[in-house]
């Protein structure tokens, strides 16, 4: 079935647009009323592993928003908790992997067979929203990097550094390379089955990669983004986002990606300059400006799209929207890029 | 008395240097067990405001470590607290700021009188260190940045993102912009007592300045740091430290400051190239390559030194020293700048 509002796609293949697409990480949960209420019934893999419940999560901000695109509601760490670790989460506090990865012997045992099966509710999550957004929007699909993948597997919670994990990877890199090299196995079979399901393009979030010098991210974190790149680019267009790894545009413009995220650190004109014309850049408003009056926040959304220019460009957020940001201000943002002319 | 190691300011005034300067950020303390015996007696503000103590702690790094020059063991804290906050350090947590700042009648409470009369400990702990370093190498003093220390006033301790200091600056720029410029007072009026009391140069640390964009940067940060440089420049030189702020270095490097700090999100040659040659750089190695084997280490200081050059430049880490950082490894990154040779 052709998708009715394929901005997102086209923006991605370099193809004409009349307006940037735009859409926003996070979109689907937190600051949303209709959010709080499934949350309050179910807890957090609950949500997560009933297709029905999380294709509904996933439904409301193409309703109540209007975004150009829907992400699958999931969690990055399905992965490690697919892969045989245990993974709580509690909400106030984070996610908790009480077994982290100490030696070879646990990667050893990380289970990498069948690995779309035993996240097959993903799987009929997608092919749930895919029926139900009936072609109005394209369905993102998104799995966490293996790098980042990595950080929560060995420090076994959020961290502000990631000493352990980054101590690991520097001082075990035998280690090191033999797990994210089965993390990225594990993470392309999963990624094809959403691709499978119906799921339109996909996102790859190294949240952590910016504690890495450009050196180790050369090392650590490019190779596995690359090796995701050029299997699922045959497939569908690739966005890549290494949060805080501006650094690394020109490497990762030259990937097989589509597209690549950035946060807020960097000046668009200069993204643009190390990234190239020929890739579509995705960011990169600071989400604390949705806290500023919506009128604000159109003046300052407007200004963004001028500076990134409406072509190979998807307006969107530089991190995932926070908690308290106001529904109508999510609005606004929205608003203010459909509203955009040259 | 003249300096008989003056390394360290000659690379900041850009004079020829047979090899770079080098020290550690927060070389004092944390991974030094004569530090941590000092600890276990005396708790922190026991510690940063009996100058016998500070002065000791002060002069461990320089003794074991062989560093070229000293930093005076404080803490960026002592300023809210001698303006009237309640400041509390959980060693395990870190601080805590009881009573935050509300509203325009908090900033109005705040008493800037007579600071450096306030925080005469640091005088008198500045001028025992000079008395028993005997101009063996220069003393360095610092402070935190405004933006870093309103961060704390607002939030009341740590955090990762400082949404709700940001959220202040954005949606509050009047009040913020008089919270800012009466730090930024209180902090000329302290570090000038600093220098009076002996200090051969200061550094001002804006640890969290990296989660703002560049244009935040310029309006929240750059303007209170200019106006330091601006007031210490004429009596000894200035190392800015914005952490995380690699994309100002062309502003910075147009301040009165003599040296920029940078940490390891941004490649050597890069970063002079932002900065131009008319400014000293100081950094930038990744605290956590120092858990690497100490020949591994000194490898690495040399492509360091190789990639920035031995001109205008300060060998130091990109952010403090880690608390399990052996003291071995630490002294073979002194002993490598020590040992450069073109």
């Amino acid at each position: 079935m052709t998708i009715k509002n394929d901005l997102l796609l086209k923006a991605l293949r370099g193809e004409q647009v009349s307006r940037p697409p735009v859409w926003l990480m996070r979109q689907a949960g937190r600051y949303l009323p209709q959010y709080l209420e499934i949350k309050a019934k179910y807890g957090f893999f609950e949500r997560v592993q009933t297709p029905e419940l999380a294709c509904e999560i996933t439904l409301q901000p193409v309703d109540i928003i209007g975004v150009d695109a829907a992400i699958i509601f999931s969690d990055i760490l399905v992965i490690p908790q697919a892969m045989g670790m245990e993974v709580l989460m509690d909400e106030g506090k984070g996610p908790l992997l009480p077994n982290v990865i100490k030696d070879e012997k646990d990667i050893d045992a990380l289970n990498i067979q069948d690995i779309a099966q035993r996240l097959e509710y993903v799987s009929q999550a997608i092919w749930l929203t895919k029926k139900e957004l009936n072609a109005r929007v394209p369905l993102i699909g998104f799995a966490g990097a293996p790098f980042t993948i990595l950080c929560y597997m060995i420090e076994g919670k959020g961290s502000k550094t990631f000493d352990k994990a980054k101590e690991f990877c520097l001082t075990r890199p035998d280690l090191a390379s033999k797990l994210l090299s089965k993390i990225t196995g594990a993470t392309i079979d999963y990624l094809k089955a959403q691709v499978a399901a119906g799921a339109d393009c996909v996102q790859v979030f190294d949240s952590w990669s910016g504690l890495l010098s450009p050196a180790d991210f050369s090392t650590i974190a490019l190779p596995y983004l690359k090796e995701i790149a050029e299997a699922l680019s045959p497939l569908c267009p690739v966005i890549l986002f290494p949060k805080g790894s501006w650094y690394a545009l020109p490497e990762l413009a030259a990937t097989k990606a589509s597209g690549i995220g950035i946060d807020w650190n960097i000046a668009p004109q200069m993204a643009r300059q190390m990234a190239g014309t020929n890739i579509t850049l995705q960011g990169n408003f600071d989400p604390t400006h949705l806290l500023l009056p919506p009128a604000q926040i159109k003046k300052e959304v407007q200004q963004m799209i001028s500076a990134f220019g409406a072509q190979r460009y998807i307006a969107n957020l530089g991190h995932g929207i926070t908690p308290n940001v106001p529904v109508e201000n999510a609005r606004a943002f929205v608003e203010a890029v459909k509203e955009w002319k040259t």
